[in-house]
């Protein structure tokens, strides 16, 4: 079993009470073989850990996605703090070698189940901020999940700009946006597309993607970017 | 409908943005029948102030029930964040007074909805937390749900000490935790129970309490938190 001292290490971060990182790595199996020794599981940990979990990405995504419906947040949100991502990630750092497990979990490959890897993972976190507090754990968590973070910016065409423009404009004035083929340019195996979302007339927004239909999204977006600007 | 300024002064919270607190208090029946005035609900506000309850209660609880267990934290953390108690709480500031409603959803009792009350509170966490940071939205959460916590203070008889107690005893020494009366005074109307958690001869822990139930519930408690503190 690997020192829980090496993982402050590997997450880059020093907590003034480590026993409080030993407590978040005990499995509940442990607990019931070493009853001497330790008293709890990491259990409640988990609990805290899951809470914070959802609070850094509930803030970190409503600012990066001020387009996205509630909906589409829960969503983008449900894709990061999910047990087979936070399993993934706590293999990437090797937590399970950190484990405290019992004998009969040990044998079982306890190590390398994902349901305890995910446990460990919101558990660690919880740790570290009880022990330095929500920034440092913050810092921890996005630099974690870097990568998931900048897969989520391709879900970003999952926004659907199109629907809420109409529903603005709808409301608004009794009128559908439409859109226009600007240009199609490029070679035939790298075309770039431009479009414009117009109200009547009235050009909205214009936008420009490697489809018609990333370009009238596009469109839309910014349409509505500037819709909301023109309100404040 | 009443000033957006006066709610900062029932909450005692002054915004630098009220703005963000304007936001919070927008119905989506508004957004439809006002498109001009305004941009969006405060939809995406309440997906926020729900993390941040979230996490206030979890991070509160682990520290007011060291001896809960995760299921019995998460069921104290619904009684405190559950939409019946979010409306109640709302009701008694007077947060229907606040809200923009669209004219249909105002004609059909959108002020006093359960579900506008309680989405509309967690809102204006939201544009709390956003504004003035962490601590003031906690020290504001705090004192809003102060009679709820204290209700929940009767709530720890739900916690199973005998249980926690035996199941340490039992993985430890293979025996059984016993209890000793030790003496029941007072006046028939309010007597008063004394008890001792043994193993064999050995007193872990003493309580008392106003029946032989809670007298011990509290012994059982006792011996946790003497056996925890032996293991740190």
């Amino acid at each position: 079993m690997a020192n829980p001292a090496d993982l402050e290490k590997v997450l880059g971060v020093h907590l003034k009470d480590p026993s409080l990182l030993k407590q978040a790595l005990i499995h509940d199996s442990y607990v019931n073989e070493n009853p001497r020794l330790v008293p709890t599981s990491n259990e409640r940990f988990e609990f805290l850990g899951d809470a914070v979990l959802n609070l850094i990405f509930a803030d970190k995504l409503l600012k990066d996605f001020p387009q996205a419906s509630e909906g589409e947040l829960t969503h983008f949100r449900s894709l990061m703090v999910r047990g087979s991502t936070l399993a993934r990630l706590a293999k990437d750092i090797k937590l399970g070698d950190y484990l405290y497990l019992g004998r009969g979990e040990e044998l079982s490959g306890g190590r390398s189940k994902s349901t305890n890897l995910a446990a460990a993972l919101e558990a660690v976190i919880a740790a570290i901020y009880l022990d330095r507090g929500m920034a440092v754990a913050r810092n921890l968590v996005l630099s974690l999940f870097h990568r998931e973070l900048e897969k989520l910016g391709g879900q970003e065409a999952l926004i659907d700009y199109k629907s809420q423009l109409q529903h603005i404009i709808q409301a608004r004035q009794q009128e559908t946006p439409s859109y226009r083929r600007v240009a199609a340019t490029g070679p035939d195996h790298e075309p770039h597309f431009t479009a414009e979302a117009m109200v009547g007339d009235t050009v909205l927004g214009e936008g420009s993607g490697k489809s018609k239909k990333e370009a009238e999204a596009t469109a839309a977006k910014a349409a509505l970017e500037k819709l909301k600007a023109s309100f404040t």
